[in-house]
């Protein structure tokens, strides 16, 4: 199994703004459809881990743009996960055929649904972590 | 207490599509702003009847829209609510200073947040169904 | 070739509201999805046409909502189209699996983008209003 | 004149997602509105800026997200801006009272509309430029 998985997006017509190209927070979204794919991918359906009360709340963000896309343009999304027992960092590649669209990545921490306190997923919910097994380790750097 | 709200809202950036106008689907958006704001001024904060075990998921919905809007312009909703002990009844009308911009409706059904199955709120949330008394009666159709 | 076309959608995490079900505003954006599909299949490219000068503003729609959906659900959302001079018409039919989700439709003025007037296509833009005579003719009512 | 400037928010329904907080990518938009009426506060309707022939794209943005906000709550958005010939840099930090919510940035690239090209906006658009000479002075440091 591999350690990234790509999707096809097409621009929807409410994404894009005024100048005629994709509005920038809509790239969050289109990151998180990349995030549910890949993890679905590795054999994680991210609903079924929510329902069993682990959740997995946006820590940080961030995205560069180098090129815009347009309304009805096919762009692809190529996600990359690692796994620790208390974050998933996700990156991801925005292009359209060859050209590089955007980059970026998303950090999330394992959190009970319980009380939303941040938990060491290994350790408290340890048959729902066996699920993520199959994506390269993580190490925070703080 | 009048029967009516009026809230000021300015179109955002991202809510203005590539014709230059504000996108169709945020009208509802706005909607649902109109009615929060129309509630608690009712004296109804919906945030607690929900938390309350209450909800008003959306039944229907419908909007005419007469002239477009564009970003940055100050537009004014005006809500009216009406109330049956299993329906909430919502009617707006946008305007641009004279100008007629939109209208339209919002009908909602009480819904008991454990099963999510219609209930008569006036009988089974006695307590929160008394917050809403401010508002007109609401006779549906159907 | 048909008059109707069916595309399926996954509810994207966003599009959930606190309810734990899609956000009726959001029916909308998938509303404009399926339009644009089913356009594409009976060979207009909807981008093309506002290319082109012609543009396809919504006059009014409606929804009514029978069942909600969640997060990660398949949804399959089928849409029919009807054309006349000076509209366009589309209904659509929302469903999971076998169970309705939800109806509605989109009314659509064509309109010259130069200045935003309502014009009668068939006659000021001949050649576009030819792409779209594989769809079934349709009288408004007003 | 400050070189800051603080708008309140109220955290809009269709925003919040199924964990019951604000979505991470609606804090994007948040930054729009702290953008513009920083921007306004300044002398700059960005609205004109725009149809001046001048556009700021985004070309990168972070955030950090410290604590959650939910539904209908009363948040405090401050944001400041600097600017150079090429850039426009902004700061946001997003408070609920004395709680720190999530801290980030924008940074935007003049760009002539007509192209959609890099310009030196000092240069090119001067009169324009000029409005922004409110604004502290940015080094961009690439």
């Amino acid at each position: 199994m591999g350690t990234e998985w790509t999707i096809t997006l097409r621009v929807r017509y409410g994404e894009v703004d005024r100048m005629g190209i994709a509005y920038y927070a809509n790239y969050l979204d289109w990151f998180t459809e990349g995030r549910t794919e890949l993890l679905r991918r590795a054999g994680v359906a991210y609903r079924e881990v929510e329902e069993l009360g682990l959740l997995l709340p946006v820590l940080s963000t961030a995205c560069r743009y180098h090129r815009p896309c347009g309304y009805d343009e096919e762009i692809e999304l190529t996600t990359a996960a690692r796994i620790s027992p208390t974050r998933l960092r996700c990156d991801y590649r925005l292009q359209r055929a060859q050209d590089l669209l955007a980059e970026g990545y998303t950090e999330h921490a394992f959190v009970r649904a319980s009380d939303m306190h941040p938990v060491n997923a290994a350790r408290l919910f340890p048959e729902i972590f066996a699920k993520f097994r199959h994506l390269p380790a993580y190490r925070p750097t703080k």
